[in-house]
């Protein structure tokens, strides 16, 4: 069986697990006290070039969406997204759960506009009756998208405007965020982000690591006591190592950013490989997540041999699907691929 | 320098690790719906002899208090614990943030008593304005305890006719549950906890895993889509396969008691360290938590090679402090500790 | 100045006033214990028809949908409600801020489609994601809706089934019940309403009260320890009197139904004013709120000698508004409305 | 019967509902911006002397409580109650619902000392595992409290000291106030409470309101949007006018203070009975809670003719009993009681 399904199918990148391996019996203190913990971070500030920037390890996406949000938001607040935002459909309510609204809004090939965002909020304080309504009171994007799609530089920035126009953070969902940066087509650097966010985080889990994201608050800016909030909320490691350990390697010699540019690699050639074989695009994707469309019958005898996700129906006849690559795919993964189109 | 501070200062068993590293290239489903998960599950209720038990992972022991507890009281109720409880003190208001009231009640070295809870709950329901109160719905106990010390089996038994007699469930935080199980003082086994409690968890994090607990429902009764209820709080694994595999390793060939047994060992010799040289002890320990006296003087002196943890006060000139043993522990740790005495 | 723009301009119905002044010297025990209580309630046990039913006197609208929803939905479930809702809209996110999402679906003038849920429910349950998403836990409608339309009987029982097929409970928001059951276009009877809903609440504060919402579980389904939920939400009255004496009254003699018959009578009235004078009506409500549109010149020069709510933009030149008649609405009062049209 | 079991027995002073019915055919905007409101708050302000503070109305005790204390919380901080405070025992978790713990101290006949509290506020931050715990994050005090019982001046000059020392605020809970105000024994007017509290509360419920309390901001420092959260908490009455009205009419011609001071006028006279005829007392109480020691069998005799309130066991053969006054306490109510003594 293939596997192109989704990009956290295998454990770490090997050099992560060695990491692990290698400081596995030094005596470290707990809750992220240890001194990989202070070298991750570091390497971090670095690599997104903001010495004062508070860095956060967390465990999974939803717990970083929630702990985010939640901390960032006044009771009295919700936080706008799109419509196809993680936050917005796969998080199991988590936001709401933590008692903020998720205000949505429609987006294109799940991208918010800066100008639907605009007027959204304009409206809302030209209401007469919006003290009775969820305010607006941060700005959600992912990056790439729940479509594999991007933000390019001026989008941000006029993202980014509104934001202060309106003195709310715009907050950046990077679960995929090494893919983004190493598209070919983008023109959005790391430090860009930081520039343009309040708070972002730098997504692990589906980048190489068994675990863990790293949250940026790029101006130091992080909510006070968001310590005792990470841990009030489950969410804080007694061993700090296990994500400090895998984000000081990610970010030695750049591993984070070269895994990524392989699964585009990968990405380039597997769209090749449907290209070349006619097959139509359910969409333009710059990044590992490749939607294409497959006719019913094919796709049925494909999933005999290769996994990957059914997307949305296209016609009667016709569904998109999702293939994505990552770190760990192989050229011989495509081969075998080949062989099945 | 020395380290009996507490029992996750190394990473994991390496056993662990090696599993870890042996299986990271298999390509498994995400979310628990791996074969690893599976497995891990079935030895679990296996060595409890609980072929219906509900088992899930979860990272780490406050998370899994705050989705125990939260999911299974109703909105009205709160959760009875000593007032020494891990939940009462050391969670950050973990539980309260989820809507509950910890109900604390004076415990004995750690311990709840089975009267004073009987007591208490039925001093509630004999109040006239009981229902402008909060409602006792669940009884929490640590075992070990905060203070290292075990319940007797007939102490469980007692506590669990009150929760039946009042229907309500008994949920046992086996943060440390192998130590408590591999002491010799004990009559309680792992089987004795599945048959008198509701819900239980088995500590992974500080017994030998990097992290990860796991959840009981020993008569197959958890809340109804806990699997959404763990997602919704930021709870769910990417990758099942990190506690998983973990879990599985542990109880296979039980790993998880014969380190358990090795802590508990290394904690008898350390305590035949400290008598011989006259120290005395703050309280009786039969676990791998250990409570000594000290001079003040003393202790400043030896926290220059040793990390322990200071406990508290107990007179003018003298102080409690905790050290503890782990699977880690070395008889050279304490040939080194025993020339400092 | 002539009042149109709301329903809740005036204090009580006199006889309520009237009722308080009367009963204000008896010493009456607290929190709903009271005689008053218990005959309001057998009064609305009766009016609907079942003897078994539930009832519970709160104080405001929003209140009334939080407590509701919050205590019939599991943690991991949200409402279904229309876009339009004042779930979704103008309670300032009070179900999300008892941890629920609010599932918007589009609507029809307000009303919720029993089609629309159907396939919304399926889609959910036939998503392969679906226990990473907010499960459908309630349907949520208004009626009269915000936009003063009402389901018909047949459409009720379409809900009605939707609701059954799922086991999800049917929740109807009657903030302006009477005003609804009075209409003459309407087929649907309060007992209708009782048997086909599983709660719903009878307003108060917008058909007469000062105060005061009657919250009905007719099948005396309400949620255990309801009570002591409310007091939690700090919805308990002290003095139950207040909306225990004005519900007793209400429902004494038929006064609901005579004073919201009297709203009805003038509504159309009303309307029969604008339409002889060539208005155009933005949509067809057979209830007390009624949408007209204006040419914005007309609206800028009426507005200096009449109240009424805008509703929002139709064209460059007009816009649609609202106006309401109440139980307080006088014969002169239309009189004096029509010398402006 | 003779009725002393509480102080909100009855409905409102009639000066009150006169008013009510007075202003009840104005037709009047909503949400509390009516003019009413309007000089309520004037009249508020200027009789606690600070023509800065901000003043809302709400609609009961536990409402109010739940509302202050989320409000001006942050998500890891709880607030210190004494022991017996309403908000740790007879509000039903209304405190932990909103998310926060309440942080108990012991008290001294309901009163919280500064040192006590200041002790442990110093604990708090002493301790290395602080950040894993509740922060203090507000001091509540209840006055009169719990058992009648007033703070002196130089009291709260010390706990409000405590407050800035630590920079939290300091919250009074004056359901009672009134009575408190006008104990013959206080040295604590309500300028000294604006003074010194950073929020407080004067109750209408329980001082001759049919419903109501006026939350207090003496220096003008609510929390941002606090009316959008007091919408969101359901507390929002639709017609403003209802408490709006009340507050005017208790704060016009001091009948807040002269209806007080009758009710501890009574209590004196109500005391002297008691006094006179050899009973003891549970507690010395300057207020219109008595507290007296009954034999068990007077207590069951009395119980035929009088409503009173059986407080706790005193021995095996006494109980104590709490006896209230209110503003409509009459002469001849004492001179029956006075017969079955």
């Amino acid at each position: 069986m293939l596997h192109f399904e989704c990009d956290y199918l295998m454990g770490a990148h090997p050099k992560l697990l060695e990491r692990l391996v290698e400081t596995n019996m030094e005596a470290l203190s707990g809750y992220g006290s240890d001194h990989h913990t202070d070298t991750a971070k570091e390497k971090i500030r670095t690599a997104i070039g903001c010495p004062e920037a508070e860095v956060h390890f967390l465990v999974g996406g939803t717990q970083t969406n929630r702990i985010v949000i939640d901390s960032m938001l006044h009771s009295y607040e919700g936080v706008i997204a799109a419509t196809t935002g993680h936050v917005s459909v796969h998080e199991a309510g988590a936001i709401e759960a933590s008692g903020h609204k998720v205000l949505t809004l429609p987006g294109k090939d799940g991208k918010l506009e800066a100008d639907t965002v605009r007027q959204y909020i304009r409206r809302f304080y030209s209401d007469p009756s919006y003290t009775h309504m969820v305010f607006p009171g941060m700005v959600y994007i992912s990056h790439p998208t729940e479509y594999g799609t991007l933000y390019t530089r001026s989008e941000l920035e006029a993202l980014s405007a509104v934001c202060r126009e309106f003195q709310i953070p715009l907050y950046l969902d990077g679960a995929r965020l090494g893919y983004g940066l190493m598209s070919e087509t983008t023109d959005v650097t790391i430090r860009d982000i930081a520039r343009l966010c309040d708070v972002f985080y730098i997504g692990g889990t589906k980048v190489g690591a068994l675990c863990g994201e790293a949250v940026v608050f790029p101006k130091g800016n992080a909510p006070k006591h968001l310590f005792t909030i990470i841990k009030q909320n489950g969410a804080l490691l007694a061993k700090g190592r296990l994500t400090a350990v895998q984000f000081d390697t990610l970010f030695t010699d750049d591993l984070y950013f070269k895994i990524s540019a392989h699964a585009i690699a990968m990405a380039a050639k597997l769209k090749t490989l449907f290209r070349e074989k006619g097959y139509a695009f359910f969409l333009d994707s710059p990044t590992n997540q490749q939607f294409i469309i497959l006719e019913n019958s094919k796709l049925a005898q494909m999933q005999e041999y290769v996994r990957f996700e059914f997307w949305e129906p296209v016609d009667a006849g016709h569904s998109a699907v999702r293939f994505c690559t990552s770190w760990a795919t192989t050229d011989a993964d495509l081969q075998a691929l080949a062989t099945y189109l």
